[in-house]
């Protein structure tokens, strides 16, 4: 996330005087990469900066906060899960710039296209956030600590879950020697058709028909997977009760 | 899906004859579309064609069959659940051709990229089905019965309970008066991830870390929520599990 969010900020034409890492290769990687000096102590750090970007491991964003707190400069953290008083222990200059998407470094991401939540220990800072979380992404929003746990959780259920299940579908074509690629597209445009609509408008598959007959040679074609029985029918479930509230297409 | 191959054949320059539905009005508006005539009865069907292609429910399979059977012309189906030999106890010129893909027909589909699964119930028939299906797609799959049903369970796990699961996480953002735009880059990246890659090696989240303070928040902030806590220890359970056995990235 480090790596993407840097680029995003350096091809907006803003300086990046230094990047951190514990670990001097990764620190020099991606510091080449957005023309900035590597450091792998934070004693090395520079203060003649605006704001410092802890992009690093939950557990560790305490620790670096207070390593860097005597600077007097914003100090911002980027996590999901980890509430704003983590910093205020140590500043009141701070703030959180959580950008909701899954990072690989294998693959580009358009950055503008990706939700940044912004979170402030006074308006001032949140306008200053504001201003620069507008150069690198055309998706702002405010969500304070309580709605970025929330919104972790969904991610979970939106994201690491479906990825769950792409993977058990592709167990089970492998397990009869049939090949990923014939699920890659209906993956895909299952993931598009949610882009305008609700997903409960588009579900489709025989839960949300009550097609019993179908679930039932399901399940016994899952015989010898008790747990994945176990997820079918859970999640068929929901789905049965989440369209006795709502309809949609079958 | 009779909509979207229907146009799909119209515009490889296949001549559609008839569209036949009971409902005239259904049959009208398709055949309208692809240049064809709009019966919904089948004893007016024209028989001066190559094929049938039956786009029915699963359980009108077999009927509509036997209602054509005695034209002794090329018949198929187009069901992912549905076996050939439903056809074959009608007439021997049977085959089937499985388009997998979720279609809406308020959603445009580039049927190019749709997988067309063929069987047949002999190798010239086969060879016929092919050479129709390159017309108008570019991933042609040989797949039997019995894949075809393995394809359909996978297909549930890969499409259907993704779907389900986005609206969870739609539920989620909603009871706290979040919006789910936030969740949608995430959702599309996801499946664009995996469109080269392996799932199990692009998994991400606290299961795959294996990070038990998360996911025991996670749990209890579904404390009012007892099926979607069984649905979040059972998903993240399956993912530990695989991670036991492959490594990818965290």
């Amino acid at each position: 996330m480090a790596t993407h969010m840097a680029a995003a900020f350096k091809n907006a034409g803003h300086h990046i005087v230094q990047i951190y890492s514990p670990n001097m290769h990764n620190a020099a990687l991606l510091a080449y990469h957005v023309g900035a000096t590597a450091i792998n102590a934070i004693s090395d750090i520079d203060p003649n900066t605006d704001i410092f970007i802890i992009a690093v491991k939950d557990d560790a964003i305490a620790r670096v906060t207070e390593a860097l707190a005597g600077h007097q400069k914003l100090i911002v953290h980027t996590s999901g899960s980890t509430n704003l008083d983590v910093l205020l222990t140590y500043t009141d200059k701070a703030g959180v710039l959580y950008p909701l998407q899954t990072f690989s470094k294998t693959r580009e991401v358009d950055f503008a296209t990706v939700p940044l939540c912004i979170e402030a220990a006074n308006d001032r800072i949140y306008a200053d956030l504001e201003q620069l979380a507008t150069t690198v992404s055309n998706n702002i929003y405010c969500v304070n600590s309580a709605g970025r746990k929330i919104l972790h959780l969904a991610a979970v259920f939106a994201c690491n879950f479906p990825n769950y299940l792409y993977e058990v579908a592709r167990q089970l074509l492998t397990d009869h020697e049939m090949d990923f690629n014939l699920l890659r597209p209906l993956i895909l445009e299952t993931a598009q058709k949610v882009q305008q609509q609700s997903p409960a408008a588009v579900q489709t598959g025989p839960a949300v028909r009550n097609d019993q007959t179908t679930m039932n040679e399901h399940l016994q074609m899952l015989a010898d997977k008790p747990q994945l029985q176990q997820i079918y029918t859970l999640l068929s479930q929901g789905i049965i009760k989440n369209n006795n509230g709502e309809h949609g297409d079958k």
